[in-house]
């Protein structure tokens, strides 16, 4: 029964007054929600709003609006399906589709389940916008010498703390880029991470990549064996509990088997496509600033009071980099 | 874009073919889902009603039956705390009181809010049942040599694969115990880990370590930082669903701000509490068996005909112990 003897000298003060050791504490090992209050304009970079899918769905059951902010990635990665969710959203393609599963500790799912086609009396899929485009499984990936993303990558844990072997069970990790965490492989390849938020595309066997037409989001623990086999597009920026709170669906997969309980989505649109006083505006802490480096040694390093040992590492997914509304 | 070429035959395959190609491949590689289902009755243990916590909120909107099944951890973890928790079920401590915390991607907690004390006007906590233990924080961790754990524990993943360095960024990994999922540290001391479900103590700063009156799941990525800091005493087996699922709460850190959301507790009972024929019969797969083994390797490997790229490797996390209800 060990305890971390760094640790010692400190929990023997706070046994001794706890009040009084919490301030100083605080003031000198900051935790990571007062790092990132902490950090400078400057470490903020904006999200433009032509990168926003803002997605309405009905009032809930006391009519308060449910409006869902999902950021979509940028290039290099996932292009081909982020091409398509620019179409499938200017086609007003879901306005009246729903959400059709929420399975617990895995996804929300949404977008095309079929309607009940009059004529046929059959299920049938809601017919596509012209335009889109059968993505490969090459694109899951991005070489990364086909590209400038290693230049500009960060790699924090090991560059910050001078700690190795903390890769974890899925890739070399944790590295971010541009905002966005990456799995990376034996660092010839790059691919964004499966985290809670993390959206991707529904697809069928392989060699079906989807179209982006059905949509899912991360509701539990991090399913990172499906990086590399589905494409990652874009993460929940904003009202995630919309999704997560729902009932889950009590079908194979956590499908609704009662189409009553599908929960419609009224529309779903691009940022900039909205009067411009109504595009919603964000930013995240820039993944390269020193700000976001303290954040992270932070999550690693708990040194706040609550915590007696800190795990001396952390989980690429336990680092959810801070995104905020600009006021 | 490298893929795999391990796989690329496979992909060929069923590229040609997909309909012809996934029986074959199902039946050669089977799922993890399909090695659980094929484990022979003697690979699964029985769960003792008497190690079961049966915690029955109000009904739901529609007057369903919510019912939550937790799985107490056995010794020498947390003794002191499930000894508590076993007392203040023995008490009804928690019959009348509420759900009162649901933070997204974090945790839901239950216990004693403090109610309104009629003479005072003041929210006093309720009275604690006599004979409740203090435990220490040296308890939040077992010294491996003090006891016969290591003899008796599992690390799958080398073990089956010989592959090295898939240890995770919180501990030597992945290792399990009766069932239980472990973290370990310098192969010294072992402690339960806080994986989706996990059950664990709310607790004051330290040196407090929480009598168990106030419980918390954990309803997101696995929050590992907790580990070591906070007493896990055991992990929901049926139902996380009906907390899971509950709206979200609107102060800090996910409390209920109105009393009115909070959801009352209408009992929580031992399992061996209830009449023999109502007592819950469940069973887990030995994390000793080589089915265990088999399911754990292909969590690793995925193979089953959706995967194109098997990570090859696991989070801990993402291995959850396949439990069941005994017909």
């Amino acid at each position: 029964m060990m305890k971390n003897i760094l640790l010692a000298p400190f929990a023997a003060l706070i046994a001794l007054s706890p009040l009084l050791a919490q301030q100083p504490s605080e003031k000198e090992h900051p935790g990571p929600a007062a790092i990132v209050d902490a950090a400078s304009a400057s470490d903020w970079k904006a999200i433009a709003p032509s990168d926003l899918l803002v997605m309405d769905l009905a009032p809930g059951a006391t009519g308060e609006a449910r409006r869902v902010i999902i950021q979509l990635i940028s290039a290099p990665f996932s292009q081909g399906w982020t091409d398509n969710i620019r179409k499938l959203a200017a086609a007003k393609f879901w306005d009246g589709t729903s959400i059709n599963r929420v399975q617990d500790n895995y996804v929300v799912q949404w977008g095309d389940a079929g309607y009940a086609n009059p004529e046929s009396g059959k299920i049938d899929p809601k017919p596509l916008p012209d335009g889109l485009e059968t993505v490969q499984e090459s694109e899951y990936t991005v070489a990364l010498q086909e590209s400038d993303i290693s230049a500009r990558m960060m790699k924090v844990i090991e560059t910050s703390l001078g700690m190795a072997g903390h890769n974890d069970a899925y890739s070399f990790s944790p590295f971010w880029w541009n905002g966005w965490p990456l799995g990376v492989s034996q660092k010839e390849t790059a691919w964004p991470v499966h985290c809670y938020g993390a959206v991707g595309v529904g697809r069928n066997l392989s060699p079906d990549t989807g179209t982006g037409a059905e949509l899912y989001t991360v509701i539990g623990h991090a399913p990172r064996h499906l990086d590399r086999n589905i494409a990652v597009v874009g993460r929940v920026i904003e009202g995630i509990e919309h999704l997560s709170s729902l009932p889950r669906g009590k079908g194979e997969l956590g499908f609704y088997t009662d189409a009553k309980k599908r929960v419609p989505i009224q529309s779903i649109r691009m940022g900039d496509s909205l009067p411009e006083a109504e595009q919603p505006q964000f930013e995240y802490l820039n993944t390269m600033s020193p700000a976001f480096t303290r954040y992270a040694e932070a999550r690693a390093n708990r040194r706040d009071p609550f915590f007696i040992t800190p795990a001396g590492g952390v989980d690429i997914c336990n680092i959810p980099v801070p995104v905020r509304r600009v006021k």
